[in-house]
């Protein structure tokens, strides 16, 4: 059994998601380290937190340094030094940025940004890339339609999803053997913001041999209440027997309210961006460090915050930083971000083990969002 | 005494400077922190290097977060969290920059860099904020001529650095009282590259009360050479009793060079601005980390390095963050050359206590320079 579950409190549940790299215990939080790093922390950062689990971008690896150097250096986690678990993604939400051209039935028509070269994305390319890289878990090569976009238009990416889906299946499970690997892979939903092509494309992928499920193309500028529309119509269609992953989403406020929805598995940048922004989370909410009031206030982040930063700094020394624009102020304060969230989650199953997470979310959203 | 020789081998020694921090072993090597962090690096990485002393900038920190925040922090050691040395600079050396104003013969006419107003830097002015920062070691007010200078300027700009040092000797013993402070002061050689100015002006200095005694002013675009030539016409009329500070210097030759000349001080922001452009010390010599033949080095900078980057990271990896231009990699670059540094200062001690200084010399620098 790659997933097993061991405690549930309503649709909340902890579970163990097993891996090449160790098993994986359920709820929780990967970082993002999209080309190999992330902005600013590096992979020690995330292992001195006992940070689980982390995300890359198979397609933006594949372009620098090459797939080649990854498997010549003994696959992703040597090479960038990481022994817990690595998802890849497979580009898909890259088609957010520049370096996207076009779509095809085939995949998706991307230019290499380091040197500006045609690539195709397919299943079957993206799966190989995949396993060349020797992530823990693959993700499925998906078709992600922007916020606004009309029903035709988001029928039509979810028709791609799922062709490309089972495209996907075929060649992981042939390429594995190739391989000898034992990497899992992901089937990721789409719909867009439509809740009746949300059902369709969860009821599809949830009846493919998928290892676990993910909701993508969520959190890309739509109201929350669309987002959870977009949510809520899916998660009933997903085998409660397997892991359910949201892409892209990574505030405390949307951790609790999506683990209260039994989903299982998140990735965002969202902690790591706004720190690098001077927001940084506290029990009692968002502070930005920026403000007149933390000048001088010699106490860290939090007092009882045991992480790198609030262990060393005070708030008025994080706030003098970044008045003077010293980047190692993005790091500090990203540490403390992503400690946060990943404390959070230790309290968040803790709770759910006691059958008390819906009074700690309670307890906990009434300070944090007061 | 504040400062007491344990060891010669020729002009090379081994002493102790006696701080209100503890006594630093000398020749020591200090990173600079200009605001009151290093670029990407912090004060925690240094301590975990064993980096006996750091230099800030006075001028600046005064600038902000202000000298009041700073005191009210318990000072600038409490402020960035560092326990080890700290050396304040007094601005001098800021007169390179776009802040710099004008100089009278009462000082030096600044611009506060963050909000444009008006600050005249007077010996009793400097000493009071670097009193109120509560640095382990003050700087006098110098008065530095920039490379190509006429003799003129060089004289005029030494009379005013001779006078203002007495200046600084007179204050600074009345504030230090005042402040019941134990911070220590020195003297600052200038006189351009004129050696006989650097003669008169290294006679002078020394002949007044500071505790220790720095050559100012060079390391600032001129030949090495004449570099040389400056420093040299220094030495000789500096008494072997005192510390010997040469600034802004910080190559691993240069450091060789004039640790065998008895210098026994040094600060350079060299190790760290080089590694931020992915120039790394290893013992055979300077090596750029964005060569392509380390495409596929999957080892360390330097294989016996234990330093945090080398234990952790290999060159391939380091390559890579550097040409997806991941600000990550400039503090793992910076964590080695500064270790390098620390490591190689060590090493020299141990070769003057053997009386082996310049063997070690010989064959250190014909490896790196090869």
């Amino acid at each position: 059994m790659t997933f097993k579950i061991l405690h549930e409190e309503g649709a909340a549940r902890i579970g163990q998601l097993k891996t090449a790299h160790g098993t994986i215990e359920t709820p929780f939080f990967m970082p993002v380290l999209t080309k190999g790093t992330g902005k600013y922390i590096t992979t020690d950062d995330y292992r001195d937190m006992n940070i689980p689990a982390v995300i890359s971008n198979a397609f933006l690896l594949s372009c620098k340094p090459g797939t080649k150097t990854i498997q010549q250096a003994g696959g992703l986690h040597h090479f960038m030094n990481f022994s817990g678990g690595i998802f890849t993604d497979c580009g898909g939400f890259q088609m957010s940025r520049s370096m996207y051209d076009a779509k095809s039935k085939k995949g998706l028509h991307f230019r290499n940004p380091f040197n500006n070269s045609k690539v195709v994305l397919t299943p079957k390319k993206i799966m190989e890339i995949q396993l060349q890289l020797g992530s823990d878990v693959a993700m499925m090569l998906d078709d992600m339609s922007g916020y606004g976009v009309t029903h035709t238009q988001a029928k039509q990416a979810m028709e791609n999803t799922h062709r490309w889906g089972k495209e996907s299946l075929q060649w992981h499970q042939e390429l594995k053997k190739r391989y000898s690997s034992s990497q899992l892979l992901f089937g990721i939903i789409q719909g867009n913001f439509y809740p009746e092509l949300r059902e369709e494309s969860a009821r599809f992928i949830n009846s493919l041999d998928f290892d676990g499920i993910a909701i993508g193309g969520v959190a890309i500028g739509e109201p929350k209440k669309e987002m959870y529309a977009a949510i809520d119509a899916a998660i009933p269609h997903i085998s409660p027997a397997k892991p359910r992953y949201v892409m892209g989403v990574g505030s405390p406020e949307d951790l609790l309210e999506l683990i209260g929805k039994g989903i299982d598995c998140f990735d965002s940048v969202y902690p790591t961006q706004t720190a690098r922004h001077n927001t940084l989370f506290t029990k009692n909410g968002r502070i930005n460090i920026d403000q007149t009031k933390y000048q001088q206030d010699f106490t860290p982040i939090e007092e009882d915050c045991p992480c790198h930063t609030c262990t060393q700094y005070t708030k008025a020394y994080l706030h003098h930083l970044s008045k003077v624009q010293e980047p190692a102020v993005k790091r500090l304060n990203s540490i403390h971000n992503v400690y946060f969230i990943s404390n959070l989650l230790d309290e968040v199953k803790k709770s759910i083990k006691n059958q008390q997470f819906t009074e700690f979310k309670t307890t906990f959203l009434a300070k944090f969002k007061r």
